[in-house]
């Protein structure tokens, strides 16, 4: 089961074109993504009400979809508006329809009850769309459950032995990362790691403007269900980076790593990678975006591999490291979270 | 589970070779079939009773089968009539056969109680085989349940939308159709469209002898279990179509679309379009085939898209609507059939 | 489920590299296999205990191998041996190790319970290693379960059926072999059939120094699990063969086909055919080899059809004959030790 009530990442906007459809499975709903005549995303159940047809197969006509199936059309709300050789539409004739919030170039759905959606709550990511950064969206598709990715995420002992040559070094398998957990609201992780006085990694060697020894930062901010935000960057060491000064010439990231369940065994994986120094050099956003497909197909290849291990062998004991404290931080709160819409289910049935 | 008792399309006559063997899965059976000395289809079940051995894996000899692996042979009645090595032969050791009838260049199984079967319980396709009429056989392999298939063919409202360049014209969706049912036996179903002073579609515009409005006619024939004839033409306006007349210009079809459970999920499917005019003109024969190939595979898109969502999200209710009048019937009668074989199977047991 | 208690074949031994590793799934379990810095054979199992990534995705280190997602690192007995970025090694922090013996060429695991794993128990297959023979090693992956081809090796009487052109005669079809079981220990099943003034099979003419008629013998010793081994051979007639007596042209080989579970429905084969004669013909060793494959694809083409009917209709009758008197007991061996497994564990649960 998955947590409803709460703000998924759909697609990046390019992904819904402003002709044409999207259709995506999310959460295990087939869902059909559209933009109206105003250019905003439109986000319907991908299942005509009358026999299942997918919409997806349908016409846009003006801010509605027909199913090509009988011609039943639907407008943006999911309420039926014509069925051909019929009078009267019946009330039920209807499909879901997801609240949709575009922002940040991303398409954020509303897959819970629509009445608690509230677009204050989603997450800022302000980078995707300010004229100082400039990033390149990516998008993959995982053979796993969108878990094992977090897990990944927030766990940075990993690095120096799935990456050893894109993101690790040496020094990151052995500090310890700083957790602090929000108490507020839904909860979320600020994951801190200074490096300092450290080598830069090689993804960051290739785009400096300086050598030598730098203080490195890795601050992950990760929310629920599947969020992270990362300031990183790479500042020459003694030049006040672990104090907030950031000097002209340090190399300053946002990244931003999103998943949405596609099934209970695979999921959908949004990304990118800003920087806020040469922003025109095109070829630089290129290999940036180049280096981390490269780094990203090394964990997808381990944690597909994970998958298949635990589809085999299910329920087996997992023997938990010191390295686990983010990864368990953010599944207690997905488990609180799943429990207490469970229970809110419950009381509400 | 699947009605037993009713006459089931196997194969055309031509896809069961005179040399050689044909092995096709009907309601979840394998069966075997091939012909014997004199011609006549045989259908075994195409497991040896043995060991599980895939008869198709074996040989003709005479009018038998001859199981590869161990060599026990079977006659067309399924009788084990030697087993290399021994003597004497267990009156258990043989493989089903099923009762076949080939008619009208189709051949007919019936896979239920031997005993029930009647051959003048087949539905009449004399078009196939009159010399009056000529059609080209045609077959698909369907990834939907057979039940969907017979939903689209009764169902005419789906014409203008699925079909809009190929069978639809505009006034197909607003017509309704008439639907008789039969009160004796299992029921067939005929339901009447006439459409007078309407325009010709596309596939009879590229066939006409004529131009101009026309009284166009669609008389469907169904009977349970997934058996459609279909009386259906063109006649220039006024000419007393509708009264009985066929001026010699008429065009007159006659269409078949049979199919039979493959599985749950996948079905076997039979067609042709027959005509009564021009016989000797092979490339007119070529044209009308490859125009109907075109419009089924605008159904089957969407109908095995709608598989694919059944499947995906098994038990959500469907709204009905006007239009579903035609599979309605037919869903009640195949449910009454299936209903009344379940009650005396549980009778006799 | 599996009979756990017994030596299975892992591997050929040139299948474990030196450096690397083979993955392989037995008995539904992932295993890994690797060579100590001593060339001894390792096998873990592959699933690292802290989150199930496999080790096969990892790397060797010395006589260890290090899970490659966090780091950890386990010996060759199983034991974790370091977590980075911790000091305390929680004694549960481990992988599970299989008892394995390198021998005669082939490397045997035990899946079961360690404490009664006895390398005595484990047959003689000396041919693979001795320099009176040469043989050269096969593998196939079957889509079968391993019971369905241990019913094709203790069966003669599909020689002649599903290999008529290969390894069977027309006189294979009529002989009935003698079977004997061992009364001791877990069972051991002795096959003999001696065809006497026989035709030599083709695979024996291609390879012999004279012609004419022979005293042909194949005396096959299966165990369980799925242990087959073959003394075969042909001598010329009335030269003493049955009697025990080998005159020099003797064409002598030793058989072996071993299979191990992978899955219920899938299966690892193991076999070789050794000889005694022309050991430096090397074009002779690949004939012989090629003649095997070309045999054991008619089987394999026979066997998976089975596997495939055994799945659409599981729990169907099988009706006996007298050729399966060898498979018979067999099923009944295997049977009785997977009780017997299966009531210990009861016993001791």
């Amino acid at each position: 089961m998955f947590i409803k009530n709460c703000w998924y990442v759909a697609a990046w906007d390019i992904e819904v074109p402003s002709e044409g459809m999207l259709a995506r499975t999310l959460l295990n709903e087939p869902v059909l993504l559209y933009r109206d005549t105003q250019g905003r995303v439109v986000a319907l159940e991908d299942r005509c009400c009358h026999r299942a047809a997918p919409l997806s197969l349908g016409k846009k006509e003006g801010d509605c979809i027909r199913c090509m199936y009988h011609g039943m059309k639907f407008d943006a709300s999911g309420t039926c508006v014509e069925i051909p050789g019929q009078d009267t539409i019946p009330p039920k004739a209807c499909v879901r329809a997801y609240p949709i919030v575009e922002r940040d170039r991303l398409v954020w759905i509303w897959m819970g009850e629509p009445a608690r959606a509230n677009a204050d709550d989603i997450a800022d990511f302000f980078w995707h769309a300010s004229p100082q950064w400039r990033m390149k969206p990516g998008y993959l598709h995982y053979q796993a459950n969108y878990q094992l990715i977090v897990d990944n995420l927030l766990d940075f002992s990993h690095l120096a032995f799935v990456h050893p040559t894109t993101l690790g070094t040496q020094s990151a398998a052995e500090l310890k990362p700083t957790i602090a957990r929000d108490t507020k609201g839904n909860g979320m992780l600020t994951i801190s790691r200074w490096y300092l006085n450290d080598d830069m990694p090689n993804l960051h060697k290739r785009v400096a403007s300086f050598d030598g020894k730098v203080d490195r930062w890795q601050v992950y901010q990760w929310s629920p269900p599947a969020l992270l935000r990362m300031d990183a960057g790479s500042a020459p060491t003694g030049t006040g980076a672990p104090e907030g000064t950031r000097v002209p010439e340090a190399l300053q990231f946002r990244h931003t790593s999103i998943q949405t369940p596609e099934t209970e065994a695979t999921s959908h994986y949004w990304f990118c990678q800003a920087r806020n120094f040469q922003l025109e050099n095109a070829a630089m956003t290129e290999q940036i975006f180049a280096d981390v497909v490269v780094a990203f197909e090394e964990d997808r290849r381990m944690i597909e591999g994970q998958q298949k291990v635990l589809t085999r062998l299910p329920g087996r004991t997992m023997i938990p490291i010191a390295a686990d404290a983010g990864l368990n931080q953010a599944r207690w709160l997905l488990d609180r979270m799943a429990r207490a819409e469970a229970a809110a289910d419950g009381a509400s049935a």
